[in-house]
């Protein structure tokens, strides 16, 4: 059979199971959870020797020590996933929830409450504990999921899956709430992006290059996540004390991730104040300075080009710049975002209400620092990623925008 | 300029206003609708004038009557087109709304607002209405709106919009918050699903090939409306003059709507009673069934096939069938149904609730019509549209469903 024939067999499989899946009562997915981490641990010897196959093979074909180490499962890290399936259990279920009701001036009553979407594509990369995460959030959301990591974390996913798959039909659900998409190559994912009325809605979560050719090839609904170009604008009524904290643990507090600060734009009134002691500040916190020609005044700084200030470096890379007023920081952004998450940092009311009204990004910090921007932080206990797209869902996504919703009306014979 | 040239050269003047018009107040946007609904009076003449230039070649091309009826506009068309208009000024606004809000246990103050999509592209056929309905629906929740009707409506669309965007403009309002696109072929509609990052999202109203060429090749973000396979199940336990009244309604009161029945599965149990009882109350009022071994048994029944199961009529047609339980009537449905509306007529409350959780439709009508599910009758004030996928909106779409969200975090320098 061809490789699309195999997916589209999966996702039939998960649509199956789907139907099953979405009756389930609450209690029986938190015990399919709860017997997935119990399970996770029982089989740890399992999984991180299958996990060591894969690591032994990417650092023999001499992938970077960086993805190496994402690649790599630990005792610690099984733990993690064991806890993070723990914590999905906690969670309320958002199936059945009535977003919203009324009775109709005929008598009908209506409800709007929320229901699985059915079957839910993930495409991912190197990291395992993904794979864990996602089938956690999935499940107690009501939705069969189908999961295409990376070839690089094979053999690791194929162990967990089973051991999850293991664990649903303990609890009394069908195995194929969870499944491996088959095939390694971009044939598998392409047949995933083009298995319209299977999968219900596909989620691809990567670089920049992964989320375009899926946004571009897709027939099947995407969210799209996760590439952010973060600014933090600094304003002329900014407390500077907060600004360079706010700065410097937007950059440097981790750099690889999408709610890291990758542009600072201050007001023209701190060029001799600010912008010397942020440039001194970054330099020594070892990040790069790109930037305009108040910036590369100082020592060390790169002069910036376009470039630079559409970049997610995702690195200890800023670009930097000076902007005459709030109205010109605003159309930087709105020039260069990437609609993930902006900041500013400012002590004047108005400017931060017209920062907040103009800014059209997921999110929109006040003093505060992007980092905050993530399903944790938000307290929504569990995330499968961050939208940037402004259809469904848009920033942190817990379990209630893993869901779709369903109108039930109830009369008694109403025609009229 | 390419048609593409000129498409995205509007898109982006769409862009442009949309930021003036995401900060419009609620009372700047209901000045401009009720402005736009007394201009569509006050020039009336003009706009009947360009319509009838387009009736007149579409009558000269031997155009359909039915077709040339929806193309026609009347003094009464006119004027329930401004009343819409002026009930979209009297409907809450949208934009604003705190959707969700915290104080998180850092003290940061999280809130999740609603704000508008920016720009929202409209594909649609011949009825010139849409244009004014889809402009004042699109202006109150604060996009931005790019029209592309149908080609035969052109000069009609043409008169219409230049009302409204005369009377935005006297609101103080950007003239391009409404917008004609460009072009009457197939390259200016492609040009409009290829303008990611200018356009939002984009709605596509017609029938099911519109659709599915939007769907395959738009890469800015859809929502599917309106195709509508609706089944009425008939259960054992029906009222049986209930199911009649309804099954009548369902198909007769208007076939030419998304939310008409198309198709009539009865319980084995009613196979001697209300299959000949139905049978002859809706041949006599017009409508060919076409039916499974059960129905072919009576008069005028033509044999159905798996076509007319999954057919959307839209005529005075309907397909029918035996079912032996409620569990096959939902695999019946979850393997015909476009998604859009299935009803049953049951006195049973286990079996109600039984076909409610199973059957994954945007509504799920039980007593009542499918005739119900639509804007209006929800009680919304106004629709756009009826979604029948699962992303974003599912069912009629009003004007909460016209916008997207952010979250505006607030701190006083956190950075943990």
């Amino acid at each position: 059979m061809s490789i699309e024939g195999d997916v589209r067999a999966v996702a039939l499989r998960g649509r199956e199971a789907s139907f099953e899946l979405a009756l389930a009562t609450r209690a029986t997915k938190d015990d399919a959870l709860l017997g997935m981490a119990s399970a996770l641990l029982a089989s740890s010897d399992q999984v991180l020797a299958a996990n060591a196959d894969d690591v032994g093979r990417a650092e023999a074909s001499g992938t970077p020590a960086n993805i190496v180490d994402r690649l790599r499962l630990t005792p610690d890290r099984l733990d993690a996933m064991a806890q993070g399936l723990r914590e999905v259990a906690g969670l309320p279920d958002p199936v059945g929830e009535v977003v919203r009701g009324s009775t109709l001036a005929n008598g009908l009553e209506l409800r709007q409450i929320r229901v699985p979407f059915g079957v839910v594509g993930m495409i991912y990369e190197a990291r395992p504990n993904v794979t864990a995460d996602a089938a956690g959030i999935c499940l107690k959301a009501g939705n069969a999921v189908l999961l295409r990591g990376s070839s690089s974390a094979r053999s690791s996913n194929t162990a967990i899956v089973q051991v999850l798959r293991d664990a649903a039909v303990e609890a009394g659900l069908p195995a194929d709430v969870v499944q491996l998409v088959p095939g390694d190559s971009h044939e598998s994912v392409k047949a995933l992006m083009r298995a319209r009325g299977l999968v219900d809605v596909l989620i691809p979560r990567g670089g920049a290059g992964l989320i375009r050719s899926v946004v571009e090839e897709s027939t099947v609904p995407v969210i799209e996540t996760g590439v952010g170009n973060c600014h933090v604008y600094v304003d002329a009524a900014a407390d500077l004390d907060q600004a360079l904290a706010i700065v410097l643990n937007a950059k440097t507090h981790r750099t690889s991730v999408c709610n890291a600060a990758e542009s600072l734009l201050v007001h023209a009134d701190l060029t001799q104040t600010f912008v010397p002691r942020v440039v001194e500040a970054l330099t020594e916190a070892g990040v790069t300075v790109h930037g305009d020609a108040e910036f590369a005044a100082y020592d060390g700084v790169l002069p910036a080009t376009d470039d630079d200030y559409a970049a997610e470096y995702l690195s200890l890379d800023i670009s930097a710049c000076v902007v005459d007023s709030v109205d010109d920081a605003i159309a930087h952004i709105r020039r260069f975002s990437s609609g993930h998450t902006e900041a500013i940092v400012t002590r004047d009311q108005a400017t931060a209400r017209r920062f907040v009204a103009a800014v059209d990004s997921a999110a929109v910090l006040v003093n505060a620092s992007t980092r905050f921007t993530d399903g944790g932080e938000f307290g929504f206990g569990a995330e499968i990623g961050i939208s940037t797209q402004k259809l469904h869902a848009r920033g942190p996504m817990g379990l209630t925008e893993m869901t779709s919703t369903k109108y039930v009306v109830t009369g008694d014979g109403h025609v009229r």
